[in-house]
């Protein structure tokens, strides 16, 4: 295609590639950024840069941290004695916009699944275990997707702390059958955080 | 907002400002960049930050080039005699994707408008008639949207050719009536360029 040059035609093949965006949008965007290239399109570039430079999992928690540790394990406050277990980073940010957390979270990175090969080592759940013991955890709350395999998993947890004096909640009121936490409003992650009950 | 650090906050911020991306699907965006941070964001800010640096207007016609002229007109084989004239950059880029047209372009940069007052030469069109000579045209295609505005901008530019020699056309069959060129697909625009009428 000759409707633009080889370097902008491989920035929109790059931008198409982004969640959200086809091959036409990615296009129109690129447009958007040539013709903001000052304004936008190159403090865009610095950031991406930076970011792509620096960023990394948080060796706590799994959160993305710019240093070893995510701001959410270096923050003292947080020390609640409280850990919200989440599949993903996208879901720990989400209960992050609903602002009625204050503890720490636990990334598990995905759920069990045995088509999948994905076990307890794999989302890091004898870490977790060992977490609740360094970190004098109190209460565990499982802010799993109201899906099988999310459920599936917050069972797997919640059997795996029995016995161990640590208290196991989950996210109820509010959370719709086979919702994704990420797709919620903030007010109902709020609600489902206030009224989560022993699991 | 803690839910991730402040460099990574401003780089959604960033993100939130391309067209197609809300808050939601830019912050959605950038932890799929983080994910990939090395396969896809540092090349993605790279290419970026380069097309940022290079990107400028064609001073011949108005489409995006990486120097003083676009590669149509850079392409001696594009000297057909022939301009299509198109209101912006994103019909230029579908009308290309068409693959119907082989002559150069007039990006316009919009159309009349008494009341946001762009006026003939806001919209360079005494350069058009300028090359019209300079280059030895002898058909102008008018490929402007079938909006009230395109219309009148086109009948301004018949006007203002007649007696010149060129042969004024415009796209006609298969645009639909108040629809966007940047909106149509590929074959839609062959059949119209293909049918296109005497003005
Ligand atoms: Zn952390
Ligand atoms: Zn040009």
């Amino acid at each position: 295609m000759a409707s633009a040059n080889d370097e902008i035609e491989a920035l929109i093949a790059l931008m198409a590639r982004l969640p959200g965006l086809g091959p036409r949008s990615a296009r129109r965007a690129v447009l958007h950024l040539i013709r903001r290239r000052g304004a936008l399109m190159a403090p865009l570039a610095a950031a991406m840069a930076h970011v792509a430079e620096t960023a990394r999992e948080c060796a706590v928690c799994g959160n993305i941290a710019t240093g070893d540790l995510c701001d959410i394990c270096l923050n003292p406050a947080r020390a609640t004695g409280e850990i919200c277990v989440v599949e993903d980073v996208a879901d720990l940010w989400a209960m992050e916009r609903g602002q009625a957390f204050r503890g720490r979270y636990h990334v598990l990175g995905g759920t069990l699944s045995a088509l999948d090969a994905v076990g307890p080592d794999e989302l890091g759940i004898p870490r977790l275990l060992e977490r609740t013991r360094a970190e004098a955890i109190s209460e565990v709350i499982l802010a799993l997707n109201a899906t099988v395999e999310g459920q599936t998993t917050a069972h797997y947890i919640a059997e795996a702390l029995e016995g161990s004096g640590v208290s196991v909640t989950s996210l109820a009121q509010g959370v719709p059958i086979g919702g994704e936490l990420d797709y919620l409003d903030d007010g109902t992650i709020q609600a489902a955080l206030r009224a989560r009950k022993r699991f």
